[in-house]
């Protein structure tokens, strides 16, 4: 029997649907909230899916509501989901800054008290959710991953640790080097504890330079991101990725920011990217 | 000497820019914010201008935020500027009501206490503003208008009541008979008194019927929208239009309710249809 969806809400939108349902993650131990986008394609065919990754303090609304990319995947026959970014509730650990704690989950699977108990996100979306999801939606199989900032690193960990799974990877502003930044230092030391070795399972650079199978990734970085100098540096990653003739598309987009402004700009270009790999 | 505007922010958005500003309106006595796009047209050339009248609740943030206009507004070479729904302040009127006070100025201008001191919206938006805009934007003096919901109402009515201004009107699931609903009688009871005859100043039904000059004007309604047979009811414009021989282009759009999904889906279009009268 499969696992129950609690539906909250549901949008038509350009030719397809968007749904916001409720469910209880066994891995998270939480009820968790995510939104799923459907292209009309959907309603009788099996289409790919796109899963997209939000940045701190964003639930599975931002991208949603700001992006502005149901057009383009309506026409393309793409799903996108969005997840929220941590486990939520109130007999789940957090923290009062806007980077650790709830909104700030990294994507990892946590192994420090408070944390351990209900800050899994990598479970969540490598296993759970892809399942939960094949369980209730007309899915082909054929996954891509994208992301934005802390969910832009969340896109490349992830994408880099399961190259079986993805088609292709791209990202907006990513963290990609998250043991040396400060965003991911403060994340990693409380959830990880102080081994710094073991930052390095969810480090994109680290994942990059001992990376043996290739996936197309494309990389939108603002010129005035705010953020870019100190906690994202996306040189860092390229510049292994040259080393290791690693094809990465690096993109350094002059004036754009770090907001949904900088996102629904390149969103359908990223949109056609996937496209290409998942309808291969 | 030009009025001051004080920029709050401001983001590369496609082609062109979305800024904030601050303000102190002499008309309705408190400081404003606005948000303006400015097409890549306007780097070199006069451009014309679209009014965006947001709904209840609304800041300048919303349609801004989640309308996908950016993308076909620079393409055409259109700035569009979204005002704020109401005087704000502590020393403004308000009440607990999402639907009275700050957030829901209706666009008209008040005559009963408390409401008088600041509640001009109406010779704001087609005064106060856009003088103020053409101190300061390169504008070429074409103007259209538009708007959802409230803010549909907004567009309508200013649009009847002033047909050498604007080339267009067009809206979003307007409110076009406020005097006859529940939502525009306590906005109008409150704000203009007890005196019906006095509300039909602000009425697009009534605006229309007595109407003398044509404007093209476009409506879009969601036949899911849960505030479409109470509040709404945009046959009844319609049916006064056929009477007039007003040629009004009315879409029934099938499943979509009363949100930006909405929007989003149709901001394109109208941004086609404004272009065709201000461009001519």
């Amino acid at each position: 029997m499969p696992d129950q969806l609690q539906p909250l809400s549901h949008n038509k939108v350009f030719d397809g649907w968007h749904h916001q349902f409720q469910h209880h993650s066994q891995v998270l131990g939480c009820n968790m909230r995510f939104a799923i986008f459907l292209p009309p394609q959907a309603q009788n065919q099996s289409v790919p899916l796109l899963f997209w990754l939000s940045g701190l303090t964003c639930t599975d609304e931002n991208f949603m509501q700001k992006a502005g990319a149901f057009e383009t995947a309506a026409k393309l026959g793409i799903a996108i989901v969005a997840p929220d970014t941590s486990p939520r509730g109130a007999n789940v650990a957090d923290d009062d800054a806007y980077d650790l704690g709830q909104g700030a989950g990294f994507y990892l699977n946590a192994t420090q008290a408070p944390w351990a108990a209900h800050y899994r996100m990598y479970d969540y979306i490598v296993e759970e959710l892809p399942n939960l999801l094949s369980q209730h939606f007309p899915l082909n199989g054929k996954f891509a991953i994208s992301g934005h900032s802390m969910g832009g690193h969340g896109a490349l960990m992830i994408g880099l640790k399961n190259p079986d799974r993805f088609t292709s990877i791209s990202a907006f502003a990513p963290i990609v080097n998250p043991s040396q930044v400060p965003w991911g230092q403060k994340a990693l030391s409380h959830y990880l504890g102080d081994n710094e070795q073991d930052w390095l399972a969810y480090d994109s650079c680290a994942l990059l330079a001992n990376s043996h199978q290739h996936l197309p990734i494309l990389i939108d970085q603002g010129s005035a991101d705010p953020f870019y100098s100190e906690q994202l540096q996306p040189e860092k990653l390229i510049s292994i990725a040259e080393q290791m003739s690693y094809p990465i598309r690096f993109r350094m987009q002059p004036d754009f920011d770090h907001s949904y402004y900088f996102i629904q700009s390149f969103i359908a270009e990223h949109l056609h990217f996937h496209h290409a790999y998942l309808c291969q």
